[in-house]
């Protein structure tokens, strides 16, 4: 059982938003609208994405990580951890 | 009509790639499956949503702007341009 | 001569205070500074670098590529500018 | 006493060396080198910059987060965390 459990109506909730605005972005490609509002759109996925990715550390760094921790196992936990913010990072 | 046309069919494939992506997260979220392996997945959507972006300013760039330069009249179109690189470098 | 030399001054001005910046750092870590508040610095030099690497792919483009499009040589150009955007955007 | 006194020397090093390159840009600058030449030093000393955070956030984590979750005392330590987190991934 993990941490995120808690939010997972609102992760959910969110990420069929970004999966509206994905479909949105292929019709406006269909209908040849104008790159740079094409571009607005994607900017817009990019960040909500990014926002989810910071929920989903949050809980899990309040969750297992600091489960872990407790338990005086915390360093594969927190290396895990750091190479996904890593990864978020760049 | 808008330079992006010609690669109208690789975006919409990519997009569609991504929404399915999109759609296995929330897959993944209602089976409770371990937070560091959804943020996997949300990254390679983020970074997949940046290359997308980066490959419509590439024609944007190529098209567009490019034109409104040969024309004499490219600062509106290259204040635009950069605007929507700043989004995206954010 | 290239499309920078306009803002030279303040370029430098603004390189000259992200050297500044470096320092303190410097100086935080060797006064042992709580972690927290020596990450918000680093992240202000990342937002100031980010910021003038902006303001270079800006004349850059109004510059250089401008006149190499107008020229009729604008695709090696381009190539090179989206390589730069794109390592920008990482 | 924090946590990230045990990497100081390299940390230090690190940043002396990021000092050091963007002196270099500003006499790149002076000589009027060629933008894109200009622009991957940006780049780099962006990256270098974020690898530091990285590495920062890294031992914070290790060290005065972990502390203060053993301690039952985490949640303060974690919000700020991911504050901090927050402001790097953007």
């Amino acid at each position: 059982m993990y941490a995120y459990h808690c939010d997972k109506e609102d992760l959910l909730k969110r990420l069929k938003k970004i999966e509206g605005q994905i479909r949105g972005i292929q019709k406006m490609i269909e209908e040849d609208r104008y790159c740079v509002d094409i571009l607005a759109q994607l900017a817009a996925v990019k960040a909500a994405t990014n926002k989810v990715g910071l929920s989903l550390i949050d809980s899990h760094t309040k969750g297992c990580v600091s489960n872990a921790i407790k338990e005086g196992d915390g360093s594969k936990h927190i290396e895990e951890l750091m190479e996904v913010i890593r990864v978020f990072t760049k």
